[in-house]
């Protein structure tokens, strides 16, 4: 299991970029609006894993509600699998609490689904699979 | 600049490696008390980053302080520099708030030093250099 992205919850992802990417020298390798999870996307390389800049769409969005209620900072992991609905089984089976019980489509087409903080040491850990 | 590894803050490492590790298969790579930091850490393989875990050793530690006053979940993501030195006094220069001026001595001998939230978009970064 390798780590896909560490995404992280701000209100502005411009002035985010310009810090990691100009200042700390990431560079930008994919933009995306995901309009099913309320976010823009701004993806910066960090060698073999990615650093997703997060920026809400609306207030009432997942990320807007983080905004809202722990300020702007490190939201989730991601890590990627080979077959995302074997392994929720499997977790499931463990008590391992799901966000969601079934994959569904994230950003870049890739199948996604979240485990619970709760289960997780309190990060919230999104399992993705390439398709 | 590359992530060296995510760190999350747990009240409890081994409950946080029964979960990354046995269900999750995450492989423990390392294992260190650091006195200095105030911390016990578990590392954990992602591919070419590592999962830290991080249990602290008191509750007046920098790990102990955000656990009582934000509960467990992620605390922050290192990138490696060649040149860390260098890299800070660029950074100072650029207006980023350095938490340290200088680089000081971390878990596994590296060379380390953290950037202030306040100038990376909410995200406590430390910066780490391979000696």
């Amino acid at each position: 299991m390798n780590l896909d992205h560490v995404a992280v919850a701000v209100s502005d992802a411009e002035a985010a970029r310009r810090v990691f990417s100009d200042l700390l020298g990431l560079p930008v390798v994919h933009e995306e609006t995901v309009e099913d999870q309320g976010v823009r996307v701004v993806s910066l390389s960090m060698g073999e894993s990615k650093l997703e800049l997060t920026e809400p769409l609306a207030e009432d969005t997942p990320v807007g509600r983080f905004l809202s209620k722990r300020g702007p900072g490190l939201h989730h992991i991601a890590l990627t699998v080979d077959d995302l609905a074997g392994t929720l089984r499997r977790l499931e089976a463990e008590g391992v609490q799901l966000i969601d019980r079934e994959p569904r489509i994230g950003a870049e087409g890739k199948l996604i689904a979240f485990l619970h903080p709760r289960s997780t040491g309190g990060v919230l850990v999104e399992l993705s699979q390439s398709v």
